[in-house]
C-alpha cells in the first residue's frame, strides 16, 4: 500500500481525501507541518510557494490542497483568502454582502488546486472547479467552510446537505482528486 | 539630505510619508520593487517576511509600511487582508456587513506597522494605532482605502474629510512615522 502525506490542518479535507484515495489503495497520512501562505492573486502561486517550502523539509511524496470560493458579484471575493474570511465574517457575512442580489446572479465557483510533489521533482498542479450559486440561507450541517451556502449547478441542495461521497462526486475537490487518481494509476 | 527608499506601490502612502519626513530633511524615494506578503495572523509577521526579502535585493536603507483596519464586531476583519478586501468588496461591503450594527458598537482600529531597515541590520518595527468608529455612510473624498468610513475617536469627520496634514496628526500612520522621525533624529 502506497503512502502519501497530506499537509493540512483541515480535518474536513482529510476526510474527503481519505475517502477518494482509498479506492486505489493509497494510504493518506495527515501532516500538520504547515507552510507560509503568501498573499497572491492566484491559488497556484500560493500552492507553488508552499510546495517549495515543504519540499525542503520532508523527503517523501506529499500533497497539499488549497481551495477558494470566487463570487462573481463580489469581484471574486473571498477568493484566495476564503479561509481567513470564513473565520472572521463566516457564511453569514457572505449572505449579508449579497442580501440584495437576485438568485440568478448569485453566481460563484469553487476552485481546488491540488499540488502533488515527489522528492526532487517539480510540483504538479491538478485543478478542479465546481460552478454554482450562493443560496439565500444557510442549509445543511455536513462538510465544512462555505458548504452550507453553495449549491452546485444542476442540484437543489447545498454541499452541506450532501454526505462525503455525494459531495465528492460533485465538488471542485472531488474533481482535482479524480485527476490525482488517474495520475497515480498511470505510475 | 538623507535618502530613504519607501518600498510601496501606494501613492497615498507615499504622499503621507513625504509630508512627514520632509520636516527632518529626509528625501523619500518610491521603490516599486514589491515583495511577497505572506498570509499571516499579524502585520508584523507580514512585514518581517517582506523586509528580509527586500534586504537581499537592495543595499540601501529602506522602509515599508503595512496597515490594516480591524473591526471589533467582525472579529478583526478585514485585518491583515485589508488591501485585498478593499479591492473586492470595498467600503460599501464593510458598510453592508455592519448595516444592523449600532453606532456605539461600530468600534474599529487602524494599525500601521512601519518597518525601518538599514543594510545588514535587523528590521525595526514602529507601531502606530488609531482607535475610532466605522461611519454609517461614506463621507469625504481625500485619502484612500477605508478613509471615507473611519472616524477617529474625538473627531466628527472621517479621514477622507481631512487633508494630509490633519490626517497625519491623527492617524495610525502619522503615529508610526512620528516614531521614525524620533529614531532618525537620534542618529
Amino acid at each position: 500500500m502506497r503512502t502519501i502525506y497530506f499537509i493540512t490542518g483541515n480535518k474536513g479535507k482529510l476526510k474527503e481525501a481519505k475517502s477518494m484515495l482509498s479506492k486505489i489503495n493509497v494510504n493518506v497520512i495527515q501532516n500538520n507541518l504547515g507552510y507560509p501562505e503568501i498573499q497572491a492573486d492566484s491559488l497556484e502561486d500560493v500552492a507553488s510557494f508552499g510546495a517549495k517550502y515543504i519540499q525542503k523539509k520532508i523527503d517523501s511524496t506529499f500533497i497539499l490542497e488549497d481551495a477558494g470560493l470566487f463570487i462573481e458579484n463580489l469581484n471574486g471575493f473571498p477568493g484566495v483568502y476564503s479561509a481567513y474570511v470564513f473565520y472572521t465574517i463566516g457564511c453569514n457575512g457572505i449572505l449579508k454582502l449579497l442580501d440584495r442580489v437576485d438568485t440568478d446572479i448569485r453566481i460563484a465557483r469553487f476552485k481546488s488546486v491540488l499540488t502533488y510533489v515527489e522528492p526532487d521533482k517539480k510540483p504538479r498542479f491538478l485543478i478542479g472547479e465546481c460552478h454554482g450559486k450562493i443560496s439565500k440561507l444557510e442549509m445543511g450541517n455536513q462538510g465544512f467552510g462555505y458548504d452550507p451556502i453553495f449549491i452546485p449547478n444542476g442540484k437543489t441542495k447545498t454541499f452541506a446537505q450532501m454526505d462525503t461521497k455525494e459531495k465528492n462526486r460533485n465538488s471542485h475537490r472531488g474533481k482535482s482528486f479524480k485527476k490525482l487518481l488517474r495520475l497515480l494509476k498511470d505510475k
